[in-house]
């Protein structure tokens, strides 16, 4: 990733303390495990919970998509620079088996980091076993300031 | 729709009143505007809350992606017999806008209606305005009794 020399972006001051969660990774029950900016690796644990629950009673897929959302846009963000953020364009999310109400193990890898596009894989698992995975298109755009109104 | 000549489901109870929302519909907000099972059309609104904020301050795109889940499975479903409920293989989710906190209109299309597999279209917007679309390939499977444990 030699395009990264110096990152430090929201989610490394995130994970030294000096930026508060995001209110989606709150909602998602967001926690970094492990991050390796050389190999291009992101660790992380997700909740569900029972305001997740589709007519089945399990997770609903679509939170399982936003879990994988979170994981893929925080892995690029972690590769960026201060006035980089992720604006992720595509996600695609195939649902491997059912998920129940309770920790998601997540993982994401780059798969190729270009100057602006970061394509990003990601996998929720739960009891060893594979539920859903992703592949993510992140592109990454100069931050603005967010408005107050 | 000639395979599905007497539908009695979730959603068809859903909207007379005889099935309660389920938790995830009412977590996004969920409102059934217009079902048209003859066209294969269905029209929803969800609301993007405060919870849902991403970094950049917007809705993340996985709660869009859980909005496009839920209308695209709710439309599968209007269209299966009482016994069957619908399992979504594979959600495809492209984000085109920023969306911002408040109400998200929702429609969605069957593009083909086979005997178990329904591909269905679907397209979200604010100010109208499309924010982000999505094809999803959903499977009417048999229901199963929700286990008590």
């Amino acid at each position: 990733m030699s395009e990264c020399q110096a990152p430090d972006n929201f989610i490394l001051r995130l994970m030294r303390g000096e930026a508060l969660p995001h209110p989606i990774g709150e909602t998602l029950g967001a926690r970094i495990l492990e991050l390796d900016l050389a190999a291009g690796r992101l660790e992380m644990e997700f909740v569900g919970t029972d305001a997740f629950r589709n007519p089945a009673g399990g997770v609903q897929g679509g939170m399982l998509a936003a879990m994988l959302d979170d994981i893929t846009a925080s892995l690029a963000t972690a590769t960026a620079t201060r006035d980089e953020r992720c604006a992720t364009l595509d996600l695609h999310t195939s649902f491997l088996r059912p998920a129940t109400v309770g920790p998601i193990r997540a993982s994401a890898r780059v798969v190729r980091r270009g100057r602006e596009i970061v394509n990003v894989t990601g996998e929720l698992s739960q009891d060893g076993r594979t539920v859903a995975t992703a592949t993510a298109t992140c592109m990454l755009v100069a931050a603005r300031p967010k408005s107050s109104a």
